[in-house]
């Protein structure tokens, strides 16, 4: 005799497929559900299929959307893209709400160790996107080994077309204090510093 | 205009009804979900609904079951009544394969002060359980002041039926340290001494 009925071990089992979530966790994530009323877990299964199925690709930015062009793509300036690894990173960028511009979503960096070729991300829907009236790129992938290789193979693509390409600053962040800044934000920071 | 796309805000804000799940987890949440097969989105919507669905309580217990009475109450010795507080107790107790008996879930303790009296748990169906071939009933209610009342409540009530009523030792758990013990867990393993 198993230690759950059926529908409960199979939910439980569906929740464990969600990021960060065990056993444990998984099992009051189901206990919640089945407390819920049934329009509420209704609801909530509607939520899921809802999402998978109305959310598409940007067919320009490649962002998430719900039609064929973003309406970031739609409404905005776009003479200049921020270039971006994911969805996810588009998000904390808009939570500014200070970039006017457009984005390009990669989805990915290049990654030889894990086989992602510049083939394998969408690099040549970029350069296609590149034409008189774009004036800067800003590459915003990750400040790791992968993110700041593409941002320099593509920044070796982009020169050629007559277009101004940056990067986001690094350094030590706000807040943080200089005695625990780890080495290499520290060497760069002190690298790249400013007069004031 | 909003951050997310009405599907995903929608889907982000389902998962923070969850226990413990706040924005940026229901974000990381929600994100899996888009990025699985329409199949597998299916598969943990249809879980979700069945969930909700096919499991009842049963009308002995008390208990999940997909039927009118649970597994454990067709099977198991009915002569040991084991009484919990909530199905997910079972489900720790169970795990032990230790226990032949059968369980009683209360659906809750008694809490004055949320408003939670005698006759809002099932404790009349327990009295109804109760006939000559029950040897003994143990009171497995959590160690709290609630749990703590209620196992006294209930025990004070069978008692005159002529059923041996018994309650979980409490003490010092098994490897833990008795210098990081807590004073009333201790002073209660003191009082509660054995000899050996």
């Amino acid at each position: 005799m198993d230690i759950f009925i059926e529908p409960i071990g199979r939910l439980i089992n569906e929740f464990t497929k969600l990021p960060g979530v065990g056993k444990k966790t998984a099992q009051r994530y189901a206990y919640k559900i089945i407390n819920m009323s049934a329009e509420e877990a209704a609801g909530f299964a509607a939520a899921i299929t809802d999402a998978k199925r109305k959310v598409r690709y940007c067919k320009i930015c490649g962002n998430f959307t719900e039609n064929d062009v973003c309406d970031i793509c739609r409404t905005r300036d776009k003479s200049t893209i921020c270039v971006v690894k994911e969805p996810k990173d588009v998000v904390a960028l808009e939570k500014l709400h200070e970039y006017k511009g457009v984005y390009h979503v990669l989805h990915g960096v290049i990654n030889p160790m894990e086989g992602v070729g510049p083939n394998d991300i969408r690099i040549k829907e970029l350069l296609e996107r590149i034409d008189g009236s774009v004036k800067e790129v800003i590459m915003a992938t990750n400040p790791d080994v992968e993110g700041e290789a593409t941002a320099m193979y593509v920044a070796r693509l982009l020169k050629p077309l007559g277009v101004n390409v940056t990067r986001l600053a690094h350094g030590i962040p706000i807040g943080s204090e200089i005695e625990y800044t780890d080495d290499v934000t520290l060497s760069r920071a002190l690298m790249e510093r400013k007069s004031i």
